[in-house]
């Protein structure tokens, strides 16, 4: 239990830009099942709100404090129960952290595809809250593919066993995938049991370069509409790439308008699926297509893709040196729908006249466009939000969704309001309040 | 609407045989959403019970009547709204039937990959209502994993829109998920986004021999090990064999005490996974290994697999001339304890003297063991009973699940208690309450 105020107040917020968060009146770090179940009965009997955290690297706020509340941070709970390497299943506390997970399992030659480009620090605990996505989740799906068993504290303290171990199971109904996502606003997660798959050879990496960002975009629908399925397909803008390369300098094409990332499992069709990705690349006029020469020049351009969010934040504070900062956002439409989305986001940066920089999972049609605001400046934040705003409504208007693997947190509760309708928000509230009828848990968050 | 007595008796039940049910008061066909609202409008104000079915080829008593209730068969709303061959989804009405929706998609080169036995008889919202399995579940997955977006009404005849068309989205709970397999016990599905594949190649299809049931068990745990990934692995056992065989002769090898079917998709590295797959069975002592000559030989295969439901109740009505039937059973295991299941199934059927046949999904470690009875004689009524406790008891036992996709319905009420536990139970009721709080929809079915 820390109550030190110094320690107190770095468990205050997440990776959230411009998200109001407050200090909590301690912070728990319990080691067990039990320990969580006291402290959310005692929460209960004191109607404190609880606020359960991983290693708070989300970027919508789910994760923040509220002025005088308990924060439960999951991160002690950090040990790998059980690897079955004949099921292909792993049972692991919340704590643990994704690559720690995927290093486990590659060494019995198994494999945990979800792979967010937080995958370093982001706890399974979070990622099963947010159902985080990443870069091989366009062949592999994402984590709610993944979790097939919960254990899970309610508010009143009692401990939920959802799931199974089993391929398959239909016994009542499937509230692992209801808490999967859920962004700690039903239970606190204290256990998890996932599916693995076999290891997948390595892959071959292709890398085409585009003159504007819409080519990309049009070769993404048209790698989609030809049935290949890429284990990966990741788009760069420019603004990202020189970012990158300023950060940590390795030769990226800067010049490019927007880079193409693609990469399909090796085995015998991967050549062939190679020349039909690079073909499919050519039609829609990419400048350059080239193959990964090998596994360490794939492994560095993965490297380069996962700068991204760091980059950009040294890149706003040398931009704006009083006070630079970020605001991420997270829309997907369905992929032929791209390219309007691609052009869009171009025409409103441009219209308002701020720098909007653009990565994404583009496979998945999941776009991250950034924006890059002076945080000291009021007229840029209302800029900013301006962008921000224009931008989920035209992926909606576009059949789109306001948040493709992020999560709706503080961020985006306007928005998905929105996107569900009045009708649907009456069906979250009933159930929120069905599972913690005093809302103690994470309250203000999603809706 | 229907209320002639003769035509309202054959909407009683489904094909779950000693499961109770009652005559309802009137059967209901809408067309449209706004008459499902309508009819569940009136319900809620009346307090009347509202059985939601499909075509009634459930297996757990799910869409049994009960006296005096509305009957709502959803088989009048059988379009396919929209099959959307770029972004890989359709759109269905509930009351399309599953080989219908194959078709349509396989026209235009795509798949949608859930082919439960009953494909030509039951519908997509049943499926989605039982998240219903099949044969190539095994390595494409069961339903859940294709139904992205629901409309579905509540019990308040309010009009819910859930999940997306986007590949993928994490806008608040994940309320698609908790409604498939809900068993109409949370709204009615009265339409039904699914995603599809791009077709898979014919298959090559193997079939392995084996002189023990345990041994066709254990080629699929080292099946399972190897990792490698069969489109379709199904297990039939003697009995099934002759019963098939007597019911649409067709040379099935009768003497074989269980015979594995599995198959692998084609393309270049087929040849090579059916040789492992051969290995793995020969290292398992099976008696026999034969590849299928060609894709009619598979498909009269598939097609004899389908066949072991009505050949087992025909096979009882010759056993039993004064009312043979069958008790069909549905337990899953993980993979790796599927010997144990095989070898407690024939313990327990020779323990109490009663024919047990078992097919199943073997892949999945998801068994129907079907017990013959004599519907006649209360004796052989209460002895199949005990068979089947024993059976769900022993699959518990092995880290399994009491139904891997026949769902829960009336059937195995007391055997979900037992599975899911107190908290679990009031979990459920409590989701229940939520969205159902006069408790008209489907009242009774799970818990
Ligand atoms: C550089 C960078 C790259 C990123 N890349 C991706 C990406 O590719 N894909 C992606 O999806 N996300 C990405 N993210 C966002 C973030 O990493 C994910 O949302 C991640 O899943 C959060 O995990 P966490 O452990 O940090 O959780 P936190 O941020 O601490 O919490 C996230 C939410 O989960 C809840 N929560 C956490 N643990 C539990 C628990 N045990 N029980 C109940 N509730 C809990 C919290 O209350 C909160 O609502 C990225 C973030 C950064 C900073
Ligand atoms: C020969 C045979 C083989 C079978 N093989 C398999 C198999 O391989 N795999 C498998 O999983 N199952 C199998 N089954 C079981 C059965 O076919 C499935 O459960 C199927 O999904 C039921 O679909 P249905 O349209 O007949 O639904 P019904 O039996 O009419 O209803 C099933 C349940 O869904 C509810 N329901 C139906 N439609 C709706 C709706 N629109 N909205 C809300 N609730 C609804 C009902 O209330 C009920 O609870 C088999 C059955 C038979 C007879």
């Amino acid at each position: 239990m820390l109550t030190d105020p110094d320690l107190v107040m770095s468990y205050r917020h997440d990776e959230a830009d411009l998200v109001p968060y407050g200090t909590p009146s301690v912070v728990v770090r319990p080691r067990t099942t039990g320990q969580v179940s006291a402290v959310l009965r005692a929460a209960s009997r004191h109607r404190v709100p609880v606020i359960p955290q991983g290693a708070r690297s989300g970027l919508a706020g789910g994760a923040n404090a509220i002025e005088g509340a308990i924060v439960l941070s999951l991160t002690a709970m950090n040990e790998i129960v059980d690897i079955d390497t004949e099921n292909h299943i792993a049972v692991v506390q919340p704590g643990v952290v994704n690559a720690q997970l995927h290093r486990a399992v590659a060494e019995k030659g198994l494999y945990y595809p979800p792979d967010p480009g937080s995958w370093e620090q982001s706890t399974i605990g979070g990622n099963v809250s947010t159902d985080a996505g990443g870069m091989c989740c366009v062949k592999y799906g994402v984590t709610s593919e993944y979790v097939i068993g919960l254990e899970v504290v309610l508010a009143s303290g009692e401990v939920l066993h959802c799931g199974r171990r089993t391929a398959k199971g239909v016994a009542g109904y499937d509230l692992t995938s209801l808490f999967v996502g859920s962004e700690g606003t039903l239970g606190v997660i204290t256990e998890v049991t996932v599916r693995l798959r076999p290891a997948p050879e390595p892959a071959l990496t292709l890398v085409a370069v585009f003159d504007t960002f819409a080519a990309a975009g049009a070769a993404v629908s048209g790698i989609v509409r030809s049935g290949l399925q890429p284990s990966m397909l990741e788009v760069i803008d420019r603004v990202t790439l020189s970012a990158i390369e300023a950060y940590r300098p390795m030769d990226l094409p800067t010049t490019a308008a927007a880079l193409l990332i693609a990469a399909v499992d090796s085995g015998s069709r991967a050549p062939d699926d190679l020349a039909r990705l690079a073909a499919t690349c050519h039609e829609a006029r990419a400048a350059d297509v080239y193959v990964a020469s090998d596994a360490a020049e794939a492994d560095a351009l993965l490297a380069a893709r996962r700068l991204a969010h760091p980059a950009l934040e040294q890149f706003a504070a040398n931009l704006f040196p009083a006070g630079g900062g970020v605001m991420v956002d997270d829309v997907a439409v369905p992929r032929t729908r791209l390219v309007e989305l691609i052009e869009g986001i171009e025409r409103i940066s441009t219209e308002h006249g701020m720098v909007v920089a653009t990565v994404g999972h583009a496979g998945d049609g999941n776009l991250h466009p950034i924006i890059v605001i002076d945080r000291s400046d009021p007229v840029s934040i209302a800029q900013g939000q301006k962008v921000f705003d224009a931008i989920m409504s035209l992926g909606l208007s576009l059949g789109g969704t306001s948040t493709g693997e992020h999560g709706v947190g503080l961020l985006k509760r306007d928005w998905l309001a929105r996107e569900i309708g009045p009708t649907g928000l009456k069906a979250h509230r009933s159930i929120k309040a069905a599972l913690d009828p005093d809302n103690i848990l994470n309250p203000g968050k999603i809706f």
